[in-house]
């Protein structure tokens, strides 16, 4: 007998995981922490019962979130991850033989070593030595800083709990301060159709349009989250993420990506006009 | 209290909808058929327990069926639409002016009758003059049909069921014949993340492409489907999506769309890498 996971994707929605092995449940500081096996993802692990992370889909997530800003600035050198505990937007960037220095900032350290143990899948490339990890507050860690980064991913749970401060005014203010002058920021930008996910996404995208001159939104689909429609921000303070995108460049890198390719590039950020009316209302 | 309905997304996965009322409960000669009224999605209808179609989100299967191959041709005006009991495929057809008749072949006529009763959002146009409704078997009645449509949709539930036939080899060459020398066909063509979804996705698209010289699958988020990542072909014998694409002219028939518009349009076509190998492959 395995045992079960639920995610309410909505107050009347529910997602169901069986799963055939509870192998992890601890209370960090910050968050309640649970590792599941099951068939059907592999391993996956959740924080305060919403899921992060599967074995099986996290690709796609974490090939959206760094590729896309790769393709348009592939001299990017230097980037800052914040969030991220499970290792695996560090990993696809540590595919990139040009990026310098990572950063990362995760400001729970149960939830990375709980990763490092449980899924090396996406933990293994923590330790590359290009790789510097802070267990720290992310929003105090960006505080002061400037023009210190190419590349800013913020790869942060859901605007509730640690993740709240991430998806504040001053935090997007003190990240474009951060940015070099070519600077790119990635947010985990919500979703359109379950109603709380739509609120925290405009909410989001009104604050960042007001900071950053370029401000668009990309879709993707991750099939263990909340209607599988997902979003990223791409705000910048010059690059446009069509415009300047570098096709050649970037097959050039020979990476191979099971989601991410170059059509698929521009593809994303052509939204459903349900979307993007919210959006450009926002 | 309410009632609840569980769909299996997979043998391990569940999605469960909290309904205030289950409003329909019939079977049919073919299936069983039930109508729920929820909140989060209004009212919804399944066959053998598989959810079809809720008022929340069938604009964007609806849309997208119809408006793609619209835009390739805007001339069409001889439709076939296989299945699509519940009148959303038919709905938005009735919306070009230009289109001149529109046959609907439904193998289940309690379907379509429960639909008017209980789902008008998507039912109401079946009654405009240009459509003929016929209730029998979409296999036999397209078999010896000779180029008689512009368009063929087939808006069938999975090939489980009454539904099985329309994913048959026999099946796709009587299209073919059926329709003229611009025809297109657009097919439900199953979903990649899910096994069961997968191999059906792959037997249709190599039934397909050995018949049609022009064989594309396009994309788009269905959050009440497995997965939400789902997926129609476009098969042709001339016409193909992008290189044929009539922009500017399906733009002038000032339809609105809240799901699909013309950036869209050849976004779609753009699949994840891990798609795009196995339809390759296939």
């Amino acid at each position: 007998m395995g045992i079960s996971f639920t995610e309410k994707h909505a107050d009347t929605v529910d997602f169901t995981i069986q799963a055939d092995e509870h192998i992890y449940s601890k209370k960090s500081q910050f968050q309640k922490i649970d590792f599941y096996k099951s068939k059907e993802f592999g391993t996956f692990f959740t924080l305060d019962d919403i899921l992060m992370t599967t074995e099986k889909d996290e690709f796609i997530y974490h090939e959206m979130i760094s590729h896309i800003p790769m393709a348009v600035n592939p001299d990017i050198k230097t980037v800052l991850v914040i969030g991220g505990g499970d290792g695996g937007t560090v990993r696809e960037l540590t595919r990139y033989p040009t990026i310098e220095r990572i950063e990362m900032v995760e400001i729970d350290e149960m939830v990375v070593r709980a990763c490092q143990k449980y899924l090396p899948q996406t933990a293994s490339m923590l330790g590359d030595l290009r790789v510097e990890l802070f267990f720290e507050d992310g929003i105090k860690y960006i505080s002061g800083k400037k023009e210190m980064y190419d590349l800013i991913l913020v790869d942060s749970t859901d605007p509730i709990g640690p993740g709240e401060g991430l998806f504040s005014k001053q935090f997007y203010k003190d990240c474009f301060v951060a940015l070099k002058e070519n600077g790119i920021l990635i947010n985990q930008h919500e979703s359109p159709f379950y109603e709380n996910d739509r609120m925290e996404m405009l909410r989001a995208h009104s604050k960042i349009k007001g900071i950053f001159p370029i401000s668009k939104v990309y879709q993707f689909n991750v099939p263990t989250y909340a209607s599988g429609n997902w979003l990223f921000g791409f705000a910048s303070k010059k690059l446009h993420p069509i415009a300047d995108f570098k096709r050649d460049e970037w097959e050039k890198f020979k990476i191979y990506t099971r989601y991410y390719n170059t059509d698929l590039h521009c593809a994303s950020f052509a939204l459903p006009t349900y979307v993007r009316e919210m959006l450009e209302k926002a």
